[in-house]
């Protein structure tokens, strides 16, 4: 018996459910969950089902490709562990969540290494057995140092997902085109407020009465992607802004971790520069 | 052209959306929007869709029938004005919630009428036009007054959901049962924690951090049915039990609130003593 | 007995503690809660005390006035009901909540008058016999209409609070200086994000998972005063712009209310461009 | 120059911060910050300063001594780093939240050892390079295996605080008499519902919406001592009681960890059976 999460985004039309569906009966395949959305502002149909059966994985694909529109974009994933970098520079909290998962068994993926433009974040990555490669961005240009990172990246081959872990530099367009919707970054505070340097410190001086933290894909600027998650926390004047990022952290890393689970699980759409969750 | 909600509970077996799908695709139906869950525990499948078409409300709802097992609980709603009632103690925050979102015309209902066992909100709810019952509590036994209360409730026809907006006495078993999973409380504080008087009071005493409220249908006890709608808020040492109380009310009334807005929105199902919410 | 709310407002220096103290034990006065803050940055100290004893009013503020700072903002207040007008535009929500407040005298205040420059919510105001006055914004200028709501306000004696409850014209400076840290708004929507026209719209478009509101004074800019309360909630995708606004709206309601009730409790310090909260 | 915390917790009566801040004034101590709570209701004083002078730590305390009453609990302390143990069962989440904090020197404090009644997470522990203790409680009676952690706690000086992060055993009120207001726990889900076993299970087969963490001192029952910190988050139908469980890891871990960060900070003063926290 195989298990296969079907993943479907396609242009909505009469039918599709009943398309999709007589495929997994008369396949004898089980349903055992199923989701969809229809977005009528922009005539999409999404749809994640999780089945069971004997089909094999590409007979199961062609017979939806087959009843499917031309334009859909049809995926049937047999849920194995996926392989994920994490990009970080020198903040270790939300390094540090997904670690401790990962040692839990909590995370059902690989980390097939730690790359960073710092080398203080070696001992601990280390700890846990995982490579750790330092790049110092220190006298090389933004495409230069990018160029290394492709370098060690394409030593491993099948890279689901690229975790920005606090890795504090811009990617360019260039880098990022050649991983759409793969790579996810949290970032500091709400979107798309406080763009830019120094958030905490901004959000003290405006005098917030709560900070937030966003996790997102990256596909050309930084800050604003597809969001994925996002989270806040009440806090009040006594707080400095080293309270702020130091609260901001325990968010952070809790929504990163959060929306990898959620890429893992295969359970993000991307939906023009939004995202259905199921 | 129609447009139904079709609510479908029913065992879970092979089949089901495929058979449900085939319906609306044959019969020139477009699905607006569709959701399903199965609890794989309790081998359920429930199904909530938006459909539109012209097909007659009757025609569909015998269709579904030949199709689906004989043990399922089918329903195909017109989305029409609901008739809901209010019962009321003395307190007036869950109330005047639901009047402001009547009189603003955010609810898809009809408030036929408000009954209490006192009169000092008759003032209020009639500022709104809306026909006032009071019957006093005193002097009678629990069941003669919910006699008189039935009384009343017989005088108007359809009463789809009877919403309990802070009243403050116990329901027999044999109220509740006449009006199963059409009755919905509020109730200060978290299920099932606090269970009894003056659960504000409770919460001071133990120091608690955060205070909550819960909606819910009304089955048998008073604070133990299925589970709508939960929210918190934190506190902190500084309130008293006064101010718990006040804080708590604002919880309580936005959850009631939207306990109500889901259930005239057909959006709630009861699985055994807990809920699925679309 | 007397009961005062002292509040003190002044340049930080060594002793503040021990002199106002000293007032208090020489004079009698029994200290029922008290709080300071003292923000490091700005070398500024706060301070709010209840205070009971026999000492006139006048007399405890001489006596702090003599032994403070000269630049100090000394204020003793005796708690009566404040008098607040609130400014409307055409949507009910925010308004509602403070109307059913007030009914249930919960609110430490007197209406004294809503003013709008719609005439469709005067039916709500009179069900609560309080006066409503409707100066329409057309064909008038930016000023001109405000001269005639100035007219209005000045009909009224000692007004400690304008609450904008879903006013949604922008106040020009003349105004808002006449009433400095009296003006009480409510933002959809977080500050500093999506500001100007159609927030949920825009939240939408951006695909956020959490929307929000803020209460802020308002001093210059619209949307940029000290903030007093923010509160949020999550979202998903299956909510259009129109759901948003909607969940939006018992957000605004309830962050406008608590930050009223923080005002009419002298419980808000405003130091520069944000609030101390006690 | 020294920097105190001062911690006074004292029957309330009349000139209280005037006795304290002449101390404080005379003795040229500045004030950094300073709180006070009046528990009216219990007729309590409870009050934290941090001071900054050139006072020795032994005759500030001295003099406080003199002026306050003589059943206060005075205390001054220099912030010094202090030491704790850490107790754990076989989950690793609460433990690896601490962990990563103690790694990034986010903790003011030592973490002297790691005990458990069991081996698992020796590996992970000793990454750290932190001792580990494996007791197991196989064929002993509670008060034998207590012994032998006593025993191993009695090698360690001036332990200030020992952490439950998920120490699955109940303590003895022999043991926790030893260490009042010492022992920090964390307990899934709310206080008091769901007392007893498999909580997560309980409130998934409650169908609650909302599910939480409280951390608290241990001082007779297990799961009955003052609350520190609490948080909670929502959940809906979709998620099992498995699901549940790594939700609630997610609360437990941050609530623990910012419990822990309160009481180094001495920030958590005990009054009866709740706490203040400043």
């Amino acid at each position: 018996m195989n298990r296969y999460r079907v993943l479907i985004d396609t242009p909505d039309q009469k039918g599709l459910m009943y398309k999709v569906s007589s495929i997994f009966f008369k396949n004898n395949l089980n349903i055992l969950s199923n989701q969809e959305f229809v977005d009528n502002n922009n005539n999409k149909f999404f749809m994640r089902s999780v089945v069971v059966g004997d089909l094999t994985r590409d007979k199961l694909h062609d017979k939806l490709v087959e009843i499917l529109p031309k334009q859909s974009n049809i995926k049937v994933i047999s849920p194995i562990r996926k392989n994920i970098i994490i990009m970080v520079t020198k903040e270790s909290h939300a390094l540090g969540d997904i670690l401790m998962r990962y040692e839990a068994s909590e995370l059902n993926a690989n980390i097939v290494a730690v790359i960073s433009n710092y080398d203080n974040l070696r001992k601990l990555v280390q700890k846990f057995d995982i490579k750790y490669h330092f790049v110092t961005h220190e006298n090389l240009t933004r495409e230069q140092h990018e160029e290394q990172f492709l370098n060690i990246l394409s030593r491993y081959q099948q890279i689901d997902y690229i975790v920005l872990a606090k890795y504090m530099r811009i990617l360019t367009p260039s880098f990022t085109q050649k991983y759409e919707n793969k790579i996810i970054n949290i970032h500091h505070s709400f979107l798309p407020a406080f763009i830019g340097a120094n958030p905490y410190k901004q959000a003290y001086d405006r005098g917030v009465k709560i900070i937030g933290a966003t996790a997102h894909f990256v596909n050309n600027n930084l800050d604003e992607g597809p969001i994925i998650a996002q989270d806040v926390k009440h806090i009040d004047h006594t707080l400095n802004s080293k309270d702020l990022k130091q609260h901001g952290k325990d968010i952070e890393k809790i929504v990163l971790s959060r929306a990898l689970q959620l890429a893992l699980e295969d359970k993000i759409f991307v939906n023009l520069n939004k995202t259905v969750i199921f």
